[in-house]
């Protein structure tokens, strides 16, 4: 047997659970699979998987163990349910998570004679196993090397660290990335829509825009690692703040919420208060602490 | 004497205008200059340019007279102040504004005889005159067109609409979505920074994941203008609302603040309460009206 084709337990089938175990068939692995609602399976069944009755059924199964189930809560109880069939299993966790319940998690696997790797896709599941889709683990190098092969089939495997909760860390910050994205594509397409524009005209424009913006990440990032946000600034919080007032006044005009990027507003307020003015905008990272 | 060379007044000599009459200068334009704090205009004068002792002496000295102010008050005001040197002008205002500002401008300036076009600079200051830089204009087509060949000095030259208001509009919305990246690029490096990972070297995983996310821009406009949120969904609302909690979680973890993408969470949470669990994210541009 290569390790191409080592044997695989998927536990959880929701969309991206079945997706990971329909990619693994199809590289020719043996998979096991179980979900709380059995006829979830069927189509893997279909595509050569086999069924397990239980969590320690499927986990007995095979030595590479991969979960991916609605959250944390869920992960324990099915783990809990399964304690006897652990020791000597490598357990990777691809459920969504925090970094937190990623360590405490890794406590409790190991203390049961088990490896374990968290994990955080950054894909969504008809992605899996195509161009595009990679996917974060942390935990132990060693087990992620050993395991590497089956963990490929999913997309680019990135080992981002020895801790166990730097896989959530890193996904839920790109997420947060994201989600800002969500929040300036929402308020932009928002404002054009509220003057009859429309948003497919507007839209080539926008992203060109952002796409531009790109460089600004790299030099932000030398910023925060050296603490130095003065020198040679390109654009500074006072006069980004001062200008500011615009976004809530033509919000009002137009009838569009202004909502999302008020908090912003607010801190760039209280950056300049607090003497940050003749710096660059991101800054205000030293002020996000709690 | 070529179109390239037509004689422009420049009003207004803080870092934005003195970077628009330098490149004016560049380009082989005569260029009359006039600043509230004179001394702002020696480096131009010492280039070539004229400095006129009053906002009327600068508006009678040429046809083109291009604003770049403080704000929409200083335009008013300095305008205000040379009304007898308005009458067959083309009052070109590039200060920072709402597209309400730039409708009342337009009207009381074509009430004193003047044509006026409304423009918004996407670039910051050392950029003008380069590759990147670009600007909007938004009134007459025609004006625009018979002094485009002065504007494209500045980078290029985008006609977005007669209606005066559009530049800003364009300006304004641009902008949000660029704020909003910062939203998110703020978030992301709190985040990793919290647990003591270099910001350089998570920049280019940032980089690579907000650029793959630039074919949800156009997906989304397609969804806006035809208000169908629900179908091919690919990450539904419902989904992406139940996993968002993990953010504030991790961020009393890590100690870091969560205040940025707070209202995102709650307007999702309103979307999902009103109905749109089953459609994408970009449904919630419903709810920003107000």
């Amino acid at each position: 047997m290569t390790e191409e084709k080592r044997p695989v337990t998927v536990l959880g089938l929701g969309d991206m659970g079945s997706a990971l175990a329909g990619a693994l068939l199809a590289a020719g692995h043996p998979v096991t699979v179980w979900n709380r609602t059995a006829t979830k399976a069927a189509p893997l069944v279909a595509k050569g998987a086999v069924a397990a009755e239980t969590p320690a059924a499927a986990i007995a199964a095979n030595e590479l163990v991969i979960m991916c189930l609605l959250e944390d809560r869920s992960v324990r109880a099915v783990l809990g349910a399964a304690e006897e069939a652990l020791p000597g299993k490598v357990v990777v966790n691809l459920t969504n998570g925090t970094p937190r319940q990623a360590r405490e998690l890794e406590e409790w696997v190991s203390a049961r004679g088990a490896s374990f790797l968290d994990g955080g896709i950054m894909a969504i599941p008809p992605m899996i196993g195509g161009p595009g889709s990679f996917v974060f683990y942390s935990g132990s190098r060693e087990v992620f090397d050993a395991h590497r092969a089956a963990f490929d089939v999913f997309g680019e495997s990135l080992h981002v660290g020895e801790d166990p909760g730097f896989a959530a860390l890193h996904d839920l910050a790109l997420l947060s990335g994201m989600y800002g994205m969500n929040v300036g594509v929402l308020q932009a397409f928002a404002l054009v829509r509220s003057a009859g524009i429309s948003a497919v005209e507007f839209a080539p424009l926008l992203n060109r825009w952002l796409t531009s913006m790109s460089g600004f990440i790299e030099r932000s990032a030398e910023q925060i690692d050296s603490g130095e946000y003065g020198k040679d600034v390109v654009s500074n919080l006072g006069m980004q703040t001062a200008a500011f007032g615009n976004f809530p006044r033509a919000g009002a005009d137009q009838g569009v919420s202004f909502e999302l990027l008020a908090p912003l507003q607010a801190l760039m307020e209280r950056g300049v208060a607090e003497g940050h003015g003749a710096e660059e905008l991101i800054s205000l990272i030293e002020l996000l602490k709690k």
